[in-house]
């Protein structure tokens, strides 16, 4: 644990509400193209094309696109599916919302825990991604980044073992240098088995209210923290 | 001018001083292994180098390398030169002396005028250093970006097109909204080959007190300014 020099984020989900978000930024839209759908549950359908579409990448199907791109995709089929047909919808409009992505709020601790953080190590995100999208975000919402890393840069996305050795390898640092952080098991198991160290935070909310998953630890993860000032404490941060 | 969104650097010689910082390091290495060679000159050697292990890549003669690559295949022909045998010194004697790119200091401006450009615009490098060399001098130097751009992201060398025109495209941005910022002439001709603006900062010491290039613009780019500080104020930064 003392050899640790980096460590990598996951983003939606773990830094920033997404769920809130995008529902903050459909609602008036929504409203205003008549489309009777909850925001939230847009928000959900929404992102529940979010790993198929990079699904589509990972198993060569297609080549790498960013997730702007995919988002935008995404965006067209949910309309489609609310009954809504986004060909009748200015393309600035439709841009505009799916860059609702890029102007996600952060959990109330993320900017403090992140400040600590970097006092003692280089942060990033090791996020599915884009650059873009996450330096837009960044300077929203003052998350103090001391790069931009990722899908884009290592031209892979999570869980693939790419994502999480490549980000190491551009850092120049040994997969054991590096923690990676997340409220999601599945992407700690991914960047165990690449032999990075791994901190799970609970997010307790990101589905909602009734969130049923990753409420816990699923696996003896290097360090469990509740939240990331938690996790400055226990990475021994001023 | 007024659709400038992201402020893109030259590193070495722009933002940090490369000959002093290399010959600091380079001096009790050079003094140990008993190679009589004044330490600014084997920094103006290992230097000289730069250009040409490019090339080699531009040329598509080799797969690309990342710079700390080619300073340490340099490092070993430099050493030759000067009548030492890399063999016979200790590889991790070499390897910290090759780390000494990551540590240059910055120029006495260059963290203060960069922390005011920031509050306005997008801030990051467009080098020819690597992530790691430029993350790791940021942080040692406290130099605020945005995000780590440059050779290793858009995977090209400067002044190949593709080094200006992929940074652009990663962050989202027609190159008409990016400005390049470089010490050097020939940086900005290529920038503004691929249509982003240009800012000329003179760096009359970088080579040395009796430089002989690019101590003035040598065309008319869109700023001229005297420092970074000179920049932000031209730029409208608080």
């Amino acid at each position: 644990m003392s050899d640790i020099r980096a460590l990598l984020f996951d983003v939606f989900g773990t830094v920033v509400d997404w769920r809130g978000g995008i529902a903050r930024e459909a609602a008036p839209f929504l409203a205003r193209h008549g489309i009777a759908m909850d925001p939230h549950v847009f928000a959900d359908a929404w992102r529940a094309r979010y790993q198929p579409a990079m699904q589509a990448v990972r198993s060569g199907a297609r080549p790498f696109a960013r997730l702007d791109t995919l988002h935008r995709e995404n965006l067209d089929a949910v309309l489609r599916d609310a009954g809504a047909d986004p060909a009748r919808i200015p393309v600035a409009e439709l841009d505009a919302l799916n860059r609702a992505w890029h102007r996600l709020d952060p959990w109330p601790d993320s900017v403090a825990g992140l400040t600590r953080l970097k006092s003692r190590f280089v942060i990033a995100p090791l996020s599915n991604g884009n650059v873009a999208l996450l330096l837009n975000m960044a300077k929203r919402a003052g998350l103090p980044w001391d790069a931009i890393l990722g899908a884009e840069v290592a031209q892979a996305y999570k869980p693939q073992p790419e994502a999480y050795l490549r980000t190491a390898e551009i850092l120049g640092l040994p997969p054991s240098a590096c923690m990676m952080v997340a409220a999601h098991n599945d992407d700690l198991a991914a960047a165990g088995r690449c032999g990075l160290a791994t901190a799970f935070v609970a997010r307790p909310t990101e589905h909602g209210p009734s969130q049923t998953t990753d409420l816990a630890p699923a696996e003896r993860w290097d360090v469990v923290a509740t939240d990331f000032n938690d996790l400055a404490d226990r990475l021994g941060c001023a």
